[in-house]
């Protein structure tokens, strides 16, 4: 989640005004279940400045990213069909797949992210109806995947007719480094999928995410959404629209990647000055998140989490991006939401209570296994 | 849905102004999935004018009455699983069944609601996992069940352990004669699953509903919430939530009452004055239908809806309230959503366009079948 400092509540106070002088009761009547057509119009214009061709009609508003993502499951898959994903990934869809009951398996991922090699075998092997993949910051590693490798992943998808679902939510995070297309705007096959949302760069509270697809699975994934909740609600998409429409999502853009840039930076000089040495933290050129794995020597990131708590401090564990019981030594640390002091007082705390744990972890390490 | 003329626009606009200027930022992010502590706890207090005790650990806020529904399917049911209802009934619960790919059935109504006989039968043989109920102004049908079949319904799914879902969205759309207890009201032993919301009676386009449930089903219900999509949007339930606090549902439950009752009362002279004879309507003591059936004589709902359209009047046609392709001469028509003057104008339309096709279907039956 991005830090609440950053949100544009005058704005967005100023756009709900707005939007109930003009539109009065018409925006708080039911909406179609695709969306409001004017913002389904501007977020075709915004993806279009990403190179993601669309038309309005291939735009389906949703209820937060989240949503997006679970009805393209929901439309794509019965239960017991398979799902891949990075391995990490996303706890959502971890989520998604338990609850609605579909097989989940993860992908290994080198820097460049996804293995298409392990990735082939196990599409020939157990013919997956879905690929979830966040190629840009990836949530929890921050990989991004690099343009060639987008290519040879649509091109081995489209070859055997797997769909990709591409999770776009920290595509526009970057704060150094050069963009990247989406996937969707690099597909010439109608095999990508695109979510997204104004959750993490706007408002999460409002709730607006999106879908963009061909109209192979549009129409199923406007009868799903019409089942799942009948529509968004219209008052926010209203307010998002205006928002839009008045460049504060561009102006927001600028000012959070600025401030990310900081506490990334500040995050990595604290984990190096408190952290014992021994553990690789990622690098990462945009998102919200450092990576890290720790010594195997110690405590694993469970253990060290209660002390952590403790002493005041949390992140999240490694364990739960994966589907396979992996990452035990992995933790995922937010450096977005803190604000600067928070950071480097929450690294020296966790430091703290590290070296804690790793004294009594090298004292048993001297204890003989009996 | 209910006429834009009734929406608390200006209420709404306050009601928002007042929650960012008290909570700012924290009104904007994200929500926990089980919904706005003080929300749940005034809707605590709302249903228990009407007879359900719950705390707010066991009520979850959704996007809308749909999604409460949709929840709690996901929640017990699988694929191919059995789910009852009324016939007719909602057409939102056969999209939910259809796009789930859960089997669905539909229990043949008398006029006090479900018949318990054929119901007794079909649980005995066909093991189904729920059963969906409206027993108040069961929409298109506008029948209440009254007291003692509710609580033989209940006793009934007790004994064969069946979750009874009882959707309450126009319970307090009464207009005459003596309100009767929810199910959920009356069940004393943890059967009944309680969905409802502040779209019909307040405002749809705040997709604002709720689940009531016992502590056994609230937590998987928590986490499919979770994994469609993460929590109901925070802003619009603090505006919900103020409104409620301030007195404005129940204003609006008086005079939306107070008008629905005259829309119906023209709405009952206007059909008896202007269709064929032969057609029997229902005298709704409360809801947004008429429900009717007509001579099998004349053209079907089906046939007659396309000369209405073209004179510039619509109404629902009965097929798509049932599950076995019944209906085919019911007609469900909103009396609610319009302005006296246009219910008046709508049925002479409507008889209009039924005489003329009625001649034909006259002069048809003269045609000797070859």
């Amino acid at each position: 989640s991005p830090p609440p400092e950053f949100f544009p509540v005058a704005h967005l106070r100023d756009a709900i005004n707005t939007v109930l002088d003009q539109d009065g009761a018409k925006a708080l009547a039911y909406e179609v279940s695709e969306g409001y057509l004017p913002l389904r119009a501007t977020i075709r214009d915004y993806v279009s400045a990403l190179g993601i061709r669309c038309s309005p009609d291939h735009v389906l508003i949703t209820g937060g990213t989240q949503q997006g993502i679970d009805l393209v499951v929901q439309a794509l898959l019965s239960e017991g069909d398979l799902l891949l994903t990075e391995s990490p990934t996303y706890l959502g869809i971890i989520d998604i797949a338990r609850t609605r009951r579909v097989q989940i398996h993860g992908i290994p991922m080198d820097d460049d992210g996804l293995r298409l090699d392990i990735l082939e075998n196990y599409i020939l092997d157990r013919h997956p109806r879905l690929i979830y993949v966040m190629p840009s910051f990836q949530n929890p590693s921050g990989r991004v995947m690099p343009l060639h490798r987008r290519r040879q992943l649509i091109n081995m998808c489209a070859e055997y007719h797997v769909p990709i679902l591409e999770d776009g939510i920290y595509h526009e995070f970057r704060f150094e480094g050069e963009s990247i297309a989406p996937l969707k705007a690099v597909d010439e096959q109608g095999i990508v999928i695109h979510v997204s949302g104004f959750t993490k760069n706007l408002l999460p509270g409002l709730r607006i995410g999106y879908v963009i697809c061909d109209g192979v699975h549009y129409e199923r994934l406007v009868r799903v959404k019409h089942a799942a909740d009948i529509s968004t609600p219209s008052l926010n998409q209203r307010a998002i629209h205006l928002m839009l429409e008045r460049g504060v999502l561009a102006q927001q853009l600028e000012r959070n990647n600025r401030e990310l840039r900081r506490r990334r930076d500040i995050a990595l000089a604290a984990a190096a000055r408190h952290l014992p040495p021994g553990s690789r933290w990622s690098q990462p050129q945009g998102g919200l998140y450092l990576w890290g794995e720790r010594p195997k020597s110690g405590p694993t990131a469970a253990e060290l989490f209660i002390s952590a708590i403790q002493t005041g401090v949390a992140y999240a564990i490694g364990n739960v991006f994966f589907t396979n019981g992996a990452g035990s030594y992995h933790m995922r640390i937010n450096y977005g939401i803190q604000r600067p002091a928070e950071i480097e007082e929450g690294f020296k705390r966790l430091g703290r209570a590290w070296r804690d744990l790793a004294v009594d972890y090298a004292e048993m390490d001297k204890i003989p296994l009996l």
